[in-house]
């Protein structure tokens, strides 16, 4: 196992834990993960806001600036895209040595059927300005990194604000947003890490200068040491995740299943290109998984492959490859920051006779 | 700060607080906890179990044994209990040595607006026979703790089960319960800790004799020692807690606060007596809090103290006092399986000029 080695944990670690959610791999089993199952990462407090209260600027080098009710942003013509979104820095605890920060194992995924408008009905009657390159978006979440402090913010390039399923969302499946989730409004960037997609929105600024708030220019990024500044992160890489089979123990969380016939069954997703392959290993072994098409580009789809399980332990992993050729890899690609691990998952199974 | 001490944590007591998780504590602003903030601690995997296939049997030492299903569980005269549920390993981390289990520090709580039938209605119907001692409620959530399998289980004396407010709730804030809430109907007992509320339902019996299942006879009691076979817990003990003021850093989530006038705030709650005070501990001087009563006996109560917040670092902390003159301890109460820590808060915050 490789995680029983990357050990111990400190206390500030496991209050992050306490805090934010991993979505329990059991529930791999849904299309769409029930709203309170979604994965949660809040770098700072969940800020209250009253939606009658709120609005929404938008602003910078654009020829009409706006400031909006939730009600004229609602107004807007909706759609409702199925997403999974995964947090930048899943994986990091599997990592050694490892960041100080939200210690992931596996679990920050999820999949949601957001709901609200094109971004780019905003910013289209805001009149973005030709001379911009990037959108700066600000969230109601303020707090402070290294010294720091700031509200929450980041950036994205215009050409991916001119796509139509990048949302201003205001709802997550098919009610309201809850409040840890941005309420009444928030970013959704398809295909991206979830640290692209601002939650508690209050401003977009349109920018003739890349953006160098501390999120960005600092905070995600692939940095092989701490001098170097680091590639920004953006889309997911492939990652295909097993529902462990059989029944648990408490608390040490060890697998157990009767032998015989099992379908193994997991989700595979990936932003930078289409999931082309899932395989299954059986004890170093690997098989081609049956793979069926998610709810769209930028959903998950589901795999699965029947195994005969014969008494004894036994090793279980699975691995995506994307259309671009990437396979998950078997050695943890290392970074400072603990970002974009997508190390292959194992799991262990005792099958008794 | 007590917590700092306590430290370093197992690869698998991390692994336990992606899967649980607690309520940040900025939501105790909330009188209804958003479903997605409320805590939740799962000791198996999540049981999948779709509605139309589900039943209820009720049996054992009964007259006329049951096989229930949904539709005819919510035919049932319906109620609604607006009760704070709480884990009985809340502020187990804070005890030194601790158990091995999941790691909670003070955030296993949450409040909710329960729908269901009172469970007598059901138990009426079954005609529990007299020389019945105890209802066992067995759950669909199957695996092991020291190596005995078993389907989770606990049992309730017979005079609790009479109570109008014990449910068979189907309902959690308005909407069906999501999976890792006990869906499609689980139990619901106000007052007492979580372990009480059996999620999953498939089973209720009339027992003769003291139930002896892992759950009741090994877990969930207060021991001295490997060798005590403990006391039984049972209703929660007074706790209050504070929404920490200012802002965080992350991810330390040290609290920095403007000086001026600042209003604490926070809920208190208690399953043995009522609340009758809240005390707010500045720098380890006493105030007493304002208290408004929560929606029900078995509702957390909110609190709120004025402070003037003045340069330098400060300890903030607050305690709760119940009707039988219970008062949250300074020194944790220590016992074996890490339960009922209702230890004082404490929050410090830097006020800056």
């Amino acid at each position: 196992m490789i995680e029983s080695t990357v050990a111990p944990f400190s206390f500030e670690e496991v209050a992050l834990a306490t805090r934010n959610r991993g979505m329990p791999l059991e529930a791999l089993r849904y299309d769409i993960t029930p709203t309170g199952l979604h994965y949660l990462l809040v770098h700072f407090d969940i800020p209250y806001i009253e939606p009658a209260d709120w609005r929404l600027r938008v602003g910078g080098n654009v020829d009409h600036p706006q400031t909006l009710t939730l009600s004229e942003v609602m107004a807007l013509p909706a759609r409702t895209e199925t997403v999974t979104m995964e947090c930048a820095g899943n994986g990091r605890a599997r990592m050694s040595p490892r960041s100080f920060s939200q210690p992931w194992l596996l679990e920050a995924v999820g999949t949601a059927e957001w709901t609200g408008t094109s971004l780019r009905n905003v910013l289209d009657a805001a009149g973005v300005r030709d001379d911009s390159i990037e959108i700066v978006f600000t969230g109601a979440d303020h707090g402070a990194q290294e010294d720091v402090e700031h509200d929450y913010a980041r950036s994205l390039p215009l050409a991916e604000t001119a796509r139509d399923d990048v949302l201003l969302a205001w709802e997550m499946n098919g009610r309201p947003l809850e409040p840890q989730h941005g309420a009444p409004l928030r970013l959704l960037v398809p295909g991206w890490y979830g640290m692209t997609s601002v939650k508690w929105l209050t401003r977009l600024d349109a920018v003739t200068r890349p953006f160098d708030g501390y999120q960005q220019s600092r905070a995600y990024r692939f940095q092989r040491d701490d001098d170097d500044p680091g590639e920004p992160l953006s889309r997911m890489r492939v990652r295909a995740l097993m529902i462990p089979p059989g029944f648990p123990d408490f608390p040490e969380r060890r697998r157990t299943l009767a032998a015989g016939t099992t379908i193994l069954r997991g989700r595979a997703w990936c932003g930078t290109a289409p999931v082309a392959k899932v395989e299954v290993g059986i004890d170093g072994v690997w098989h081609d998984a049956e793979l069926r098409p998610g709810a769209g580009r930028y959903a998950w789809s589901e795999w699965q492959l029947t195994w005969e399980a014969t008494p004894g332990e036994h090793v279980l992993s699975c691995r995506g490859t994307d259309a671009d050729g990437c396979t998950q890899p078997d050695v943890a690609p290392w970074n400072v920051q603990g970002m974009a691990n997508n190390l292959v998952q194992e799991v262990v199974v005792s099958v008794t006779g």
